[in-house]
This record gives C-alpha cells, structure tokens and sequence, in this order.
C-alpha cells in the first residue's frame, strides 16, 4: 500500500526506519532503489504505475539535489512524502530540506524532518487512517504508547533512577 | 471536512489561498483563527474535537516560531499540514519553516512550501481522495488544467505572443 | 521555586547543568520531563499548576521544532526561560533557536545561548534576586568567583604555566 | 524601576514600544541613548549605577554586532533583556540575534524575539511581578485581554465580517 | 542550437537575458516553457529529443525546489547549465541554488549565480567557442568590450564626470 | 586537453576524483597546484597561456574565499569548472560555494557540487563531447553504467540481499 | 597615501562614503574602478605598483563573488582592507562577506561591516596613524566628536525633544 | 608591541598561532586573557591603557557572542583586529564572525578568517611595516617563502612524489 523509495543506497541507513515503523502498523509497503538522475525512467515508470499497483502513499527520501519526492509527485496525484537526509556532502541539511520542501502550486510534498523517515510512515499511517478504522485506532494506541512511554521515564526521574546520564 | 486554521488575523493573507482551492474542488471547510499562544485552551479544544465534529485534515498554518501546527498533531492523530509563513519580522522564512518541519518522531507536521497554503490545500485533497473517487478524479483533472495552462504558455511563446515580458 | 523541565530524556545531558547551578545557588528546583507533542496534557497541567505549586520560573529546554518553552509560556505568567538544544538532527542548533525566540507579542519567551542550561539558570536567580537579597548577594559572589578565575589564568599565563595547551 | 537603553538613535523607532508597555502597566521607566562602542564610558557607568538608582530591569536593543546587552550584563548582576533590531545593514537579523544571545556562561541575556520591544517589555513585567501582586494581577489581565481580542476576531471570521482581507 | 527552458512563465523576467545574450553572439536558440513539474512528460521529451534536434547546451532556470536543470541533465548527456532564480517565496535565494547545485556524482548541472541568465549564455557560448573559431574569436572581442567599458569608466572617473552617482 | 588546479595542496583530497573520472574517459589532463593568493602569478601564467598549451577546459577547486576558479576565468576565455571544497574552517561550504558561484556577469563559472571533483571531470567532459564523437558514446555508455549500477541495487534489494545495512 | 577600488561601478554608491571620510580626515587617497573579472591585468598592475605610488593602504568594496580585495592582497603587501556590499543579487550579503573575510593563511583582508565603506576609511586612518601624530589626534576628536553627537541626542531625549520618532 | 587578548582560555589553542607569527616576525607582543564578559573592568584598563603601554596594534579573538574585539575597539583609538573562533556551541562560527564584523560606523574591526590567528598576525605585521622597513622587508620575504613553498610541491606533483595523498 506505501512505496518507499531512496535516492540512493546510502539513504537506505536512514529510510528503514519508515519500514520498520509501517511494518509496526501492520501496513504493507515495498521498499526499493529509485534514483532520480541516474534511472530517471524508472522514477517515471514507478510513478505512473504506482496507483495501479496498489499504491496509496508515496515515502520518499533523498540528500543534496533531492529531486525524487518532488518528481515523484510530478508523476502521480497519489499523495507523496519527502523525507529530507543529511549526507556527508549537504549544507547542513538545508539543501535536501529547501529542495523538497518549496515545491510550485499544484505539486507539493509533505516534508517531514531531516532524516525522520519514522514520521514520514507515521504521516503515511494517518493517511491511510482516514478511511481504514483499524489504522485509526493503531495510531492512537500508538501515541498512547509514546506517552506512556514518557511517563515512564518521568517516574524514573522522579525516583531518581536515571543516574547514567 | 477540512479545518483551515491560521495563527492570527495577519496570517489570513496567506491562508485564504487554502480556502479559494478547496472550494474549487468543492471540499467543505472551516476556516478560523486558533492563537497557540494567545488561546491556548481553544488550540487544545479545537484538536481535540477535531475528528469528532467531523475534519478529517487540519491546515494551520503561522510565522515566527510558529507552534500551531505542530501542537495541533500534539493534540489529535488527524493528519496536520503546516504552512510556514513569511512574517514581517521573519528571519528570511527559516524560524516558522523549522519551528514546523523539525517535529520528534510520532508526532509529524506535513510541511509545504513558504507561503503555499494553496499546496496544503491540494495535499489535503490529495489525503481526502485516498477514499472519494471524486476527488481522485478531480484532482486528475486539476492537474491537466495545470498542465494544460502551462501548453497555451507554450504556444504563445512561440507565436512570440509573450512581448510584454 | 524553579521548575526545570525538558522536551526529550536525551536533552537531560544538557539541562542538568541548570540544576547543578541552582544547587550552587541554593534554590530549590524540580526537574521533570514534559514531551509537548507526546504528552501535551502534562504540559498543559504542568504551565497551569506552576504558580499554584509554589513555582516561580519555569526553565524548558528542547531540540528541533522546540514548542516547550512557548507553549509553557502560553499556559502561564510566569516568567518562561528556554534554553535551546543542539540536537543530532538539528539544522546546526537555529531550528531550537527559532522556535523559541521568535515567539509572537505579549508572550515572551527569554532564551539563552545554544546548549547553555548553566545560563537559563543564573537568569532565573537574577529574577529571584529581585526580591530575595541572600540571592542578590550570591549573584555578586558568583560572579566574583567568575573574575577570580579568570585573574588566577591570567596569573598563570603570565608565569608561563599553561605549557599543556 | 525599568531601564531602556538604546544603542543608536535609530534603534528608538523599535524600542519604543517597550516604553509603550510599560506604561500600559504602569510600570516607570527611563529610556535613554547608550552607544556601547561610541560611548563606553557611559555604558559602564549606566550598568554599574543601574541598582543604586533603583533600576531593577535593564531592557537593552540593538542591531548589528549588538554589544549593549551583553556589555551591560557583564557590569551588572540585574537581570539585561535583550532585544535584537533588524537594521537596513544587517545580515537579514542574524548577526543582532546572535551577537547577544550567544552569550558565555555567568552572563546570560533574556533574548527576545527580533525587533520585538513589547516581548521585553511584557517580560520584565512578569519578573517584576515576582513580587509585585499589582503586576502579577495585571499581567493575567492583559493576557485575558489578548484572549478576548482573538475571540472578538474569531467571532467576525464566523460572521463573514472579515471581507477587507 | 541552444535550448533555453524556464520553468514558470514568471522566469522569462529572468531567463530572456539569456537569450538577448545569445542574440548578441549569433547563436541560434529556442526558449520555450517546461514545467517540472506540471508538465513532467514534456520534461522527458525535451531532454530525450533535444540531441536529435540539433541543440548541444541546455540553459534552464527556475526557483524554489528548482528541479528542471537537474531532471533536463538526467535525461540527456548533452550540457545543462543552471540558472537559480530567486523568486518571491524563496529563501533568499538558496533554495533555489542548492537545489541545481547538489546533483549526484555523474549527472552534473553547471550552475551558475543567482539570476544570472546572461552568464549561462556566456558559459554556453564558451563550451560552443571549443570547436567554433568563430565563437572563440567573438568571445575574445566580448571580453575586451567588457574591458573596453570598464575603462571607459574609470576614464570618467578620472576626469571628475561621475557627478550623479 | 583539461587543466586541473587546485589551490592548495589538501585540495588535492578532494580533486583527484576528478583526475580519476577523467582517465576512466581516456581524456588527458594535467594536475597541479596554483595558490591564488601565494602564486598569483602563476595563476595569471597558467591562464593566459592555457590554450596555447592546448588546454580546452579549466577545472579548479578551491575552499573558503576560493578565488581560484574565478579568477582564472578572468584571464582566460576557456570555460572554467568551480569545485567549492569543504574546508575544516569553512562556514559549513558556503564560503566556498557562494565564493565561486556568484561571479558578475562576462566571466562565469560553472560550478558544481561540493566537494564533488568527479561531478566537475564529467562535465568537462560532456563539453569536450560536443566535438567528439567518441567522448559522446563514452557518456552515454557511463550514463548507462550508473544506471546498470542501481539496477543491480535494486535487484539485491528485491532478493533482500542487504542485509548489512 | 590610501587607494580605494571599487570593483563596479555601481559600488560608488556605497563607496564614496570612504572617500569622504578620507577628506574629513584629510587623508590624500585616490578612488578608481578595478573590475577583478574584466580587468584583472589593470588588477595586478594596480597592486604591484601600489607601494611604488606611494599607497600605504588599499581599501577595496565588492559585492557577490567579491574577488577584488583578496586579489589585490595577493599583488602587494601593503594592507588591504575589504568592504563586502549587498548587491542586489547577493544572498543577503554573505557571499560578500565570505569571499572576502575567508582568506588563507599569510594573505590577510581585514573585512569591516557590510556597506560600511567610512568604516575601512576609519581603520585606514587607525593604520596611517600608527606613525602620524596628526592623524592619532585626529581620531581621538573624531572619537570625541562621536561621543558628543551620541550626548546631544541623550540630552534632546532628555528633554523630550525627540517627537519626531 | 601588539597585544594579543583571548576572550577565555580555550581560544588560546587557536590564538597561540598569532603568537608564533609575530615571534617569526620578531615583533615583541603580550598574550593575555581578558574576558569581555567576566572581567570587564580589565577590559576597559587594558584598552585605555594600551597605547601608554606601548601597544600599536590588538589583537583580539573570542567565539559565541565575540564581543572582545569591539569593545576593545570602543575604548582605544589603536586599530583591533578580530579573530572569530569557532567554539563547540557556536552556530556554525557564524555567531562569531558576525559579532566583530558588524560594527557600526567610527569603531571598526578588523576581521579575519574564522580561526585564522595568524593572519591577524599577519596583518598586525602589515600595519607596523607602514612605518617599518625591517618588517616591510620581513613580509616580501616571508610571502616569497610562502611563494617556494607552493613551487616545492608543484615539483613534487609534477615529480608525482605526492603518492601519500
């Protein structure tokens, strides 16, 4: 149901996370190699083929000159989300976030943070929640477990049980 | 279905722009002002009520150290498009793009480009036609008056119609 | 009397200097974790129940998109330190500058350097030391001992004995 | 009991608006020219005079390489709150932003937002009202006041009432 | 036998100096509109046909996520020259460059400075110089007239005829 | 047939890829180190008499005031290739870029990526290409490596044969 | 005894303000256009003939890739002092400043604040100072002077006299 | 001769590089530490007593909010020469080198390289050779060193007795 798809290998370091986050969901996804410059007909052939694979939600994540969410959205009208990374070459993060983020009128992408692929599935997640019930009731159930999970670090605050730090 | 919401009242420069593509995809919206800081408790309610009087998508959009989208997706699991705005007193764009885009995991703003509320309009449609083939539909057609418009460009630039550039 | 608060377990690594240097100056403090977006209710209660709890500064620290302060800020009176975060995926520390500095006319937020919590916490005795004078003294002493410190390098410069640089 | 101290003559067409503040709650203050690289003299003298003359709060604006808060805290143990001006040479605010909050540890300056008098303003207020039950009274009130401003705009927004935008 | 491409009607403002600069070198050119992102196909059938219709050097300017000069080079191995257009929602410009700066290895984009479309037509004309003895030659004169005015200027300097400045 | 400089001899980290990409086309070059600000006239040597030596392309790298590319374009009419460098005391690369890339109109540079040498090497050689038929297959046959390379990528992928990453 | 060189003609307008400070300092100096990128001969011999003149000290505005004080630092050992200006195709100035500022090791630019040509006089007349008991007491007045304008305007404020702000 | 001030201790890993210049120059100096912040009175002595002390030129480095060199600057009429450093929580250096370049009008510094100590020396060395021939002749040959030093490795190259890199 959610395309995954890296710039390049290297991304894969940090565009897992969106696969380990939608497997969590129970939400089915591929994950491949797509890149825009060098299998530019790919790119085109995955984007155009995407809605009639079964395809509901676009991941996609790049560094430098991130062309590939942006042309991805220019390929389909499925709803695209552009996961930024900061490879060792960036300008600090910046060029691969202003490159996805300030897309013209008509063909965005929803940017997520720099190198957050989780929250580019947990975005995906919400999508998809909005017309499947079970995805709804997992979100809240997974933000009940972030919170709790805080609670719990707060009682061990409060226990004086965090000495590592 | 969609609530639009803006900061302050200044912010409705920009964000009417996410109202006028609505309706022209004939997407029913609300539209108001939610104040992060000044109406704390309203921002709480309003996310909280969100899903049950019936939004299916929050836009919210602000300049500055912009909070409201970010704490909107705090307050409810609905998805949360952010449109970071250009302030009078804005460093370049930079403070309201990553007081909006920087986001911790599980909690993520779908941030579109500096000023673009009609792209967070277009991506919540997008989100919305994941189940209204009517939208889907609509939004394919969108696309080729896009497409279109920029062809007639293209035709009288080569008839040299383009003089008064 | 002073309630020290981070976004994120990871940003205690910063923000216990600020409880260090309350300890020096004798002023009770709290310290608690308060996630804005994964437990934003706790946020809430906490900014609401601060004053009534005997709190008289509030000290938040975060990274990234940093809502902590302003929101903090937004749900109290009190005077709201923020001290921004320098975290992993920080767009070089001015996404945790922004997004507390920026914040919008008639709720401040006072924010210090990037990742000085020793700092948030001298200003919250300087605020305390306007009406407490054991504290206005101390502030003095401090600071005495800052330039003694400095006197006794400059002593050792001038005898030659920092070989070791 | 507030002191407002201007680097350059030009800055007061910003600054002002802290006197504007102050006197909404009426709070004194004095508001003077204190040029830190022009007359340094005068800047030592004013911070270390500033407690004896009863000064509690120094507010202190400027633009550029903006040394006056940082200069002005380093010769006085009150609180400096500093407030970056955005002047026609600057690189786009920054270098104000961060010539005074960058500021080393024992020093800090209660950074505020950029060109954002009132912010200090309403922030010495609220150190003031630490103990001054007039002042803590009035900050919920004009708190409440901005509450109600943004409702009165959310009742014209629901009456249609806003057409001139 | 140049292609110059803007990606939105509004860059023509900025990318016709590319052509008058041409004009001005006898290089025959084309300048025609292709949207990235609007019209991605014609994107693809421009680069794919470009070679096959004669054109040796592509100059493409945009601004924003500026795609086209990176997508154009990923369709074609002929020379593609990128002009940063900075536009009115830009940050500053950046965007823009380091958008069609940052490419991968092996598809490079050779950009130039911002809005600067007349130094793309000069860098064109300098790859066409490498084997055209008549463009070399009238490359020489180009510089020396650019010689030729500067010290035409510093003439008038000289003698005092600079009043108006 | 390409000159390769470099401005300081660390450069040369960074510049031999484009040394290395240009022996991977069989296309001649010499190396070698011209400080602008040591050897200035060397630099005026080197590009003055470059196409006499029979070079035909110029690239140079450089890092923070990196006026090396620049200023042999001034004494040349070749077209010079800019690499910005990363340097250890380099404001992030940006000193670099900007100091290459912003050059007035007459002289450009065509600067690419940083730190990326092999990026500069390829377009050197796509200029070269135009007048030589064996360089222009010896790209597209490249073009066609990179493709093959991510293909193969992709095919592990699909095998799940990455499992070290 | 002081040349200023602009790289453009357009930098006059920023410029001359050097030149006037030179006057009231009566300070003989001589103001001329040295274009780094087309006149870079004009370039060297400026500089190696400099000292020859009589010069003691070059200062020398630019604006973009500002290669002009760098470059002349480069020809010549008399101290060069850079004025970076925000060209209107600047990024906010920083391309200026950095190629300027950012110079290797042994070749020094003493960069003043951006546009603030009277700035690189002053420090001029600082330098010639250093063995003109004229000009040392010339700048203790200017200084002097300074003060006293600042002590005029703390006065008109005093008296309320500042209406007009 | 020069005095050299570091703004706190750490910065004399990288002031100590301006000492050992001046020391290859033979030019007397003292190295200090003056914080501008803890110890401002010293500050303000050290200024004012400078020139009866003998000093000619400062020499001042400091990172964060660097307000050493200007004040410095504020309280002698001898030229200062600012060193931005690049501390552990500066933003980029960029917080450092905008706090001493930006001064207003009448109190310049000097500024140079970020972390570049020696060529503040280098340029002290300059302003002293005003009126020095023995250190107008020691900076031609310490350049023409510079000079051999850069041909030695262009033999090496050519030599390819470069293999380490």
């Amino acid at each position: 149901i959610v395309g995954i798809v890296v710039g390049g290998q290297s991304d894969l370091r940090v565009m897992n996370a969106a696969a380990e986050m939608l497997r969590q969901f129970q939400v089915p996804y591929e994950l491949t190699l797509v890149s825009p410059h060098r299998t530019p007909h790919r790119l085109v052939d995955y984007a155009e083929s995407a809605r009639k694979r079964g395809l509901r939600v676009i991941i996609a994540g790049g560094g430098g000159a991130a062309h590939l969410p942006g042309m991805m959205a220019a390929f389909t009208t499925l709803p695209v989300i552009g996961v930024p990374i900061n490879v060792a070459t960036s300008i600090g993060g910046l060029d691969s976030i202003l490159s996805m983020l300030q897309m013209p009128t008509g063909v965005p992408v929803a940017t997520v943070a720099l190198d957050n692929a989780s929250n580019a599935a947990v975005l995906a997640v919400q999508m998809l929640a909005l017309s499947n019930a079970r995805l709804a009731d997992a979100m809240e159930k997974y933000r009940a477990a972030l919170r709790d999970k805080v609670m719990r670090t707060v009682d061990e605050l409060r226990k004086g049980g965090l000495d590592d730090i």
